[in-house]
Order: C-alpha cells, then sequence, then structure tokens
C-alpha cells in the first residue's frame, strides 16, 4: 500500500516536472495570462458558490472537532472563506500578475574574450512542493507565486480544509488547461503521509516550503533530503529606547501583540532600556486595555506591580496569544545581546528617536527583517510589496524574510563561444577580457 | 577529550563569529586594504622560503604516503606549490580586491507610503566553513573571498598540506592584525574529528562549503545541520550535433577531458547525434592520440572498432582520469534525456552550427552551466570573472555554478518608519504606495 503511494506520487512528480518544463519555458506574457485566467475563474459567480459550498461543509467539520477541542479558534477563522476573502484572492492573482516577471532576468552579461559571452540569467527551479495549515486563501497564493516564477507545484493542503482547497485547485487547473497548458503544473496531495514521501524526491523535486507549528517544521526539516524553505517560530522583539514618544510606541506596541496574536510576526518580547520609562508605561497600559497578560521581570514589576513574574522560558518564547514577556535591559548594547540569544532572526524592531541608536540597531541585529519605528507586522510579502508569499524564510541561504516569486528561482550560467578552449588561457596566453556589456 | 575538543570548537567559533561581526561592518575600502595588505605579505622573501619550505617538509611525506600508494599523483600535484602558484596567489587577492564590494548594495529601495521605506541590503552570511583537498592554494582564495564579502572564516585542508596551510593561514591573520582587525575572523582546524563537531553548529555558523571527494561531500551533507555547498560529482557531457565543423569538435573535446582530467569540470561523456559523424571521427583520433581509452556503445563501435566496449555503468560515471564514455544518440531529445538521466547538473555543453539546436540545448539542459562551443572547462570562477571561487555548487539554491564572494552574501529588509502600524492599512483603509525609487 505504501509503495503504491509512493508510485502514485511517482507519477505526480514526474508529471509535474514536465508540465512544470512547458510553464517555465512559456513567456512571460503567456504566464500572466494565466494568471488572469485563475483570477476570473475566481471571481465567476457559479464558483463562488461552489467553493463557499465546500467550505462550509469543511467548516461544519472542524466546528465539531473544535467542540471536541481538537482545534483552536485560530484554525478556525483561518480555515474559513467569506465573500471579502474570496474577493481577495482574484485580487491577489491580479497584483501577481502585474509583477516583473522574476525569470529571464539577465543578471550578469559579460564578455570574456572575443566572441565568448557569459550570461547569467534566472530560471525556475522547477517543482516546489509547499507543505501548509489549513487555511484554504494559500492555495491560490501559492499556484499564482508558482505559475508567475514558471515552477510546478505540488499542494499539501490542512486535512481540515480538503474539500475548499479542492474545489479551488481544481478552478485554478481548469484555468491554467483553458490557456493551452499541462494541468499536472499544479496538484494537490492531502495525506499527512505524502509529505514524508515527497521529501525523499530529492531528484525530481527541487525545493520544500514547510509552513505549519514548529514541531511540524521540525519534523519536515529532520526529514527532508530536499532543501527547506521556512521559519521555525516567530519570537519578534520590540525594544524601547530613549525618550520616545508615549502615543507612537504604545501604537506599535498594541498593533505588534494585538493585531494578529497568532501571527509569526507578532511581538512576544517587549525590552525597555533604561529611560524610557514614560513610553513603557504607556505601552503597559493599553497593552493591559488590550487583554494581554504581561509577563514581567522584577525590574518592570517594581514600576508595574500588577504584572505577571515572568520566568526565565518566557523569554524567547512564542506565545501566539495574548500574552507579552516584558524585560528592563540596561543599555541597547544588552538588548542587542538579549535578542541575539533569544530571537529567531525573523523581525526586530526599535522605537526610538536617537538615529545612532537606530542605525546600531540596524546594523548589530541579526535577522530577516530590521525594523525602526514601524511595527513588526510589515514583515509580510504583500505588505512588502511581494504581490503574495509562500512564507517566511529565517534562514540566511537563498531567500530570506517574506518569500514571493523570486523565492522561486534560481540561475544559470550560460556560455556561448565560437570554439574556445581553457587551454587558450593562462600566464603568458590570452588572458580574459572580463568585461561587463551594457 | 571529545568535549574537551567541542569546548575548544565552540571558543574558535564564537570568536569568530565576534571578530567576523567587525569585518562584516568595516567598510568596503577597509575590507579591501585587508586584501591589498595579505597580497604583500604573500610576495615577501622572507614568507615565500617559509611557505615553500613547509610545503617542501609537506611534500615529502606526501611522497612516501603516494610510494606507498596511499595517496595519488593528482593530491601530490595539488600539494606542491612553486614559486608560479606562489605569485598567482597575490595576483589572485589583488583581483579580489579589484571586484565591486558584494556588501551594503540595495536589492530593494521601495516606498510602502510616506516616510514608510523598504530597503533589502546585502550583508554577511556571518561565519563560514570551508572544508577542503590538500591543496594549500586554496587557503588565501578561500580567506580572500571570506574578508571581501565581511564573513568570519573556519577552514580545515587536508591533513597532507597542514604545515603549508598553517604557515599561509598565519601571514594571511597577521595581515588583518596589522590593518586592525581581530585575526580571530580567520582560524584554521585541521582534525578530521572536528568536521563532525562543526556541523552541528547551526546556531553560529552559517555555511558549509565542503569539497573533496563525492563520498566525503556526501557524509558532510549527511552529517551537517548547517546549509552545505558543494558540488558531490562533476559528470558533464559533451554533445556533437550536425554537420559541425571537426576541427573545432576535437579542439573542445580534447580540452575538456585532457587539460585537467581529475577536474570537476572535464567531461566524462560524448554524445554524438547521427549527423555528426565528421566530428565525431576526427575527436575519435584526436582523443586516443591524446592517450584517452575511449568507452563506446554499439553504434560508436560499428565506427571504431578500436575503442573498448562501454558497460551501463560507464554512462554518469565520473572517471576523473583519461577515459570517456561515447554513444550515437538519435536525436538532439534524446542527447537532452541522456543528460537528465546521467548528468550532474554541473556543465554541460554542446557543440553546433544549428541556431534552433543550440537554443533547443540551453533551454533545455537543467544544470549550472550550459555551454554552446565552448569547453566545459570554462566553468571555473576564475575564468567566469569571480576573481576566485570558493567551490562549483550543484545545488539550485543561493548559490549556483562557481561560488565567488557574492554566494558569500544574504541580505535583510530594512524597515524605516515613523510610527506605522500594519492595522491602518487594508481594504478601506490605507493602501500601499509600493513605488520602487532610483
Amino acid at each position: 500500500m505504501a509503495t503504491n503511494r509512493r508510485d502514485q506520487l511517482t507519477e505526480i512528480v514526474q508529471a509535474a516536472k514536465r508540465a512544470g518544463f512547458a510553464l517555465g519555458s512559456a513567456s512571460g506574457p503567456d504566464r500572466r495570462m494565466v494568471l488572469l485566467a485563475m483570477a476570473d475563474a475566481l471571481e465567476r459567480g457559479d464558483l463562488r458558490a461552489a467553493i463557499l459550498q465546500a467550505n462550509a461543509a469543511d467548516r461544519a467539520d472542524a466546528e465539531v472537532a473544535h467542540a471536541r477541542g481538537e482545534i483552536g479558534l485560530a484554525s478556525l477563522q483561518r480555515l474559513t472563506l467569506d465573500e471579502r476573502k474570496l474577493a481577495g484572492l482574484g485580487d491577489g492573482l491580479r497584483r501577481l500578475a502585474a509583477l516583473p516577471d522574476p525569470i529571464g532576468r539577465v543578471l550578469i552579461d559579460r564578455e570574456l574574450d572575443d566572441d565568448l559571452i557569459l550570461r547569467k540569467v534566472t530560471c525556475p527551479l522547477g517543482v516546489v512542493t509547499a507543505i501548509f495549515e489549513a487555511r484554504p486563501d494559500a492555495v491560490p497564493q501559492i499556484v499564482g507565486l508558482a505559475v508567475r516564477s514558471g515552477n510546478a507545484a505540488i499542494l499539501k493542503g490542512g486535512r481540515e480544509a480538503a474539500r475548499t482547497n479542492a474545489v479551488i485547485l481544481d478552478a485554478l487547473r481548469r484555468a491554467l488547461i483553458d490557456q493551452g497548458f499541462d494541468g499536472n503544473a499544479v496538484s494537490l496531495v492531502s495525506e499527512r503521509e505524502d509529505v514524508d514521501i515527497l521529501c525523499e524526491m530529492d531528484r525530481d523535486i527541487d525545493l520544500v516550503i514547510a509552513r505549519g507549528s514548529s514541531s511540524f517544521v521540525a519534523h519536515v526539516r529532520a526529514r527532508s533530503k530536499i532543501p527547506v524553505l521556512a521559519h521555525a517560530e516567530g519570537v519578534c522583539h520590540l525594544v524601547l529606547h530613549g525618550p520616545v514618544d508615549p502615543a507612537m510606541a504604545t501604537r506599535i506596541a498594541v498593533d505588534g501583540k494585538c493585531g494578529y496574536p497568532a501571527a509569526c510576526n507578532a511581538i512576544e518580547t517587549l525590552l525597555w532600556v533604561g529611560g524610557s520609562e514614560a513610553a513603557l508605561d504607556a505601552c503597559v497600559v493599553a497593552l493591559r486595555a488590550s487583554g494581554v497578560e504581561l509577563r514581567a521581570c522584577a525590574a518592570t514589576r517594581a514600576r508595574h506591580p500588577d504584572t505577571v513574574a515572568a520566568t526565565d522560558s518566557d523569554f524567547g518564547h512564542e506565545f501566539g496569544a495574548l500574552v507579552l514577556a516584558v524585560r528592563r535591559v540596561d543599555s541597547l548594547t544588552e538588548a542587542l545581546a538579549h535578542i541575539a540569544a533569544h530571537g529567531s532572526r525573523h523581525t526586530e524592531a526599535i522605537v526610538t528617536d536617537d538615529a545612532s541608536a537606530a542605525a546600531e540597531f540596524m546594523a548589530g541585529v541579526d535577522a530577516a527583517c530590521v525594523f525602526h519605528n514601524a511595527s513588526t507586522r510589515f514583515a509580510d510579502g504583500y505588505r512588502f510589496g511581494l504581490g503574495a508569499e509562500v512564507g517566511i524564510s529565517t534562514g540566511k541561504l537563498h531567500a530570506r524574510g517574506p518569500v514571493g516569486a523570486d523565492g522561486l528561482v534560481t540561475s544559470r550560467w550560460l556560455l556561448r563561444g565560437a570554439g574556445h578552449v581553457a587551454g587558450d588561457y593562462g600566464p603568458s596566453k590570452r588572458r580574459f577580457r572580463h568585461r561587463d556589456r551594457g
């Protein structure tokens, strides 16, 4: 049975590879037309009804599971589609269509010698596998980014959204076929065991995008022979420094914690450097008013006895809820050391009016995103202007931070000569010109 | 004892991290001065004498090992330094100093809204570990690329070159210190067991560059928690297509096979499409005259009975010696399928006068380097104009093909606002401007 499934998946992956090659070889305008056709499809009335019907069925089951305590409220909300979210999906695909083509870009155009021209050109990765939580709006986003970048995509969505995902994927696939492409370029698998099998196919799958709980991401990373793009956790800090405007600090702290507490770009710890007491006090009042439980160090509790005493394990912890650790630090240097020790290299922010402190923070934090006087919640592919994101990477290689279509391309070195051989070059022989062209 | 070594390595890595941060924070001109000081050091007479003396001692031991059959002639040659190779090392560092600074480059400069400015800026990876064969000229190349890109480097060279490596590294380190930097930014470890320990330090080491035999690279890949940049093998093909000039085909085939048979960019298989018989015949004569053993398919042997019969395992095999597999294919499509099945995604080349066949080949091969009418031996960082290379990557993520200083950088997203929060944006609220500047 397992072998059987392995054979089925091998067929799916091989078909995806062939179909992806055709998609990647198509012109940018042709791939753009596919995105527009997909947006049109999602906006057709009959399809919207079918999607909402499937979603209602998924949701009914999920509500039973929720009542049994098997899934949380946040998961239930992520699963749910409504007319407004649906409208956003078509918009998202149109935005992607409007972005510049990420493939075929000439990164280097270099004359090595007469008639010996080297070009480094972007191209699709090939086949990408995306594993994501029960969140059906991820389907058109990931498929859209894959089509934009000329890749085949194999999607494994959360089982709770299986019916919704299937209806959406079927519509996207039909749009692809209507535009003259092989529908196998996008496909959906639904069994958890499929993930382990796919993660072994390092000859044919080029990238695994893993989203979900940090334990799930760790499982995929440990298992996968294929490079994995993911963030294991989002432990983001907000630092208050100097006599900064309390109103600004408060807005940024409340947005960072309360806007969407389950998001990976929400803040988990507030660090305040001595001297920022006015901003701290305002933040404490506003956060408590928003229902946030504050777990504070002794120095903070001396000012705010109505907070909970923090334990060591509260620092560096991703609460994913209306809970925030708060700690006083003596200096910006100590704040940077705290972040280096406890941060997850996702997004870190400082609120300060001191330009040199801001510069030191921006230079000194080793994270995908480093912000000054702005909420950590901006760390997002759509907000960054990438059109959408397949996920956020906390790794330093390839793509870092929110990953859009540019993160799904690689490059090749193309050399065109006229019979040139390497043995003709060297000391007291021909010399390379290495001249970059226009 | 093992724990002890782990503690020592932890100290080395932590010191490298701090020193690397200072190096990465330095200006481009300051890092350039370090490279020039390193070049000066390697060109000083007393140091050259010391290097050659150490190399003579390494070589004496290696000759004993060679006589016992423990190491091959190619390894002995790689180990040996002479005045000419030494002069090349200083030149290489000066070339690197002349290249544009790879860090601090603004890749994206985008106005998200009034006073909300997003920049994607290149920055060093942090700490890179390079594990390489007994080849002392790799020491200044890797150190030079690390300094150019603001990274700390921990080197593990082949034990046979230990004395030579130590003298060279000491000189480079002193040049770094003379320029006001912390010498811990470059260090050398020499025990094989160190590799396994370093490969676990994924919190502090950002990249492992692995060079050496394919079994060694596979060992490092399997063991490492840190991303590994490497090529496991170099199985490069040369395709002859159509009635191409036999003299050109011969030059490219002989250069590809005989220039340096142990190189990863040497050809291992010659594929000839029906119609290229004249070129094939000329290649066979010239290759045999150069001492190449040809292992041929039945169709090839029908024309050239004086070749050896190939077995299936000869195709896709990296001989690394004066041996070449030869196979007739019916079409360019069949050649592409053969390469897809047997190639190692390193470098593939076609010799043809047919522009549309060349275009089909360039578009259809999934490899780091794809060449038309040029020798596969050009696939090299120096020849590509990268100044040097830390290695060649056959992976598709991050860096692909010859990896120079650009492959040792990552990027960060820096956002500067004036109190902006994400909750202010959305349908019927503020809209992002997403305007790229300059």
